[in-house]
């Protein structure tokens, strides 16, 4: 480690905001502290950064470590430093927020020592530190970019319906939208490419099955899109 | 400084991405270097964050102390941290970006120390460190920003033309845009007040002057909006 700026070493952590949906909700994953300060707390995964590791590498193994999830929409989502954030020392944290899909995968929300579970975003305990504050901004990111970018289709299964695509959006904007307005807007986009599929195994009159198309994908991620409703 | 955490311990910077525009270019004000590395090279404003203030804190004051500017649009980017961006130590840097109107106010660009300069967007010199890649970043969310919120007012004067404006969008996203499509969209937007008032001093037809209406900026940079150009 070199000395030369020793006046200015802060620690430095990741936090990660685990976002999964599931039929009915959004929710995220939070573990139990084991340990002080906030011990027996709910708390955001994430663990301190490596000197020789960069950012979203310690995330990702944050996230691996502490959820077991090893392949996920991994962003950056902001960086938070308030001077007294932590107890134990100057830390400053860069928060990233993941997105997984619980309509196909159960993901099991254990780890080696800590206690882990899903919570539903209406209904979150208190968390421990400024974690309240990050997922606020996680939550924020997540329903603007809804509005921008096609980042939602992270959270679906591969083949959807076009009212799963629908639910999605409504759970996480929470609010219900108009079902004709918001097929016209979203196949205006062009994003959707029709499997000549219908789902199997359902009750109801089973519907056409899409996925989205990766090129228009990642042409949209990159120049946004606008999608009022 | 606490050793409880010795081994995580890297420096953390914040460097700031200056964005002026004028009537012809956008600009960034950059600071050529004093001293090694990359001595006699042009870089970003910024230095290291004191463990006393918050991201915020610091780089409001490196902004100060480098280029002179006190009030500004001031908006964290991103954190750079791959593991070798900085010879000297593994050092974290927390780009911000600003925004300033240079069509009223001439920002002079001269420090006490370094030189210091304003650089169009279109000529810029080999910048120093991952510099070139965080200017990327912040030019992209500028762009990014201009068509889904109305944060690109703050480079214009307080009372403007739609012609300013139509400046303003076609320098920062580089293109040319429709004048009657242009007009229809942000007309539409109820984000501006017309002030009765028309503009002084000028050779051709005296235009319209407008300003935006605070509180539905504030409305639209909470929940964003669509523009599609």
């Amino acid at each position: 480690m070199s000395k030369a700026f020793a006046q200015y070493k802060p620690t430095v952590a990741v936090d990660c905001v685990v976002f999964g949906l599931d039929r009915q909700d959004l929710k995220v994953m939070l573990i139990k502290r084991g340990v002080a300060p906030f011990k027996g707390d709910w708390a955001l995964p994430g663990g301190f950064v490596q000197l020789n590791e960069s950012l979203d590498q310690a995330a990702k193994r944050e996230l691996e470590e502490e959820t077991g999830i090893k392949q996920a929409f991994l962003e950056q989502l902001y960086t938070f430093g308030a001077v007294n954030r932590d107890p134990r020392d100057r830390i400053i944290t860069v928060a990233y927020y993941a997105l997984v899909n619980l309509w196909e995968h159960q993901i099991r929300a254990t780890t080696d020592a800590s206690d882990a579970a899903w919570f539903a975003i209406a209904n979150l305990p208190k968390l421990a530190f400024d974690h309240d504050q990050i997922l606020q901004v996680a939550l924020q990111r997540l329903q603007g970019k809804l509005r921008y970018q096609p980042i939602g289709f992270e959270l679906l299964p591969q083949k959807f319906t076009l009212t799963q695509l629908q639910t999605l959006y409504e759970i996480v904007l929470d609010q219900k939208l108009d079902k004709r307005n918001f097929r016209k807007k979203i196949l205006k986009m062009n994003l959707l490419i029709d499997l000549n599929e219908r789902e199997t195994g359902v009750s109801h009159r089973a519907a056409r099955l899409y996925r989205f198309d990766k090129k228009r994908y990642e042409q949209l991620r990159y120049r946004g899109f606008s999608f009022e409703i």
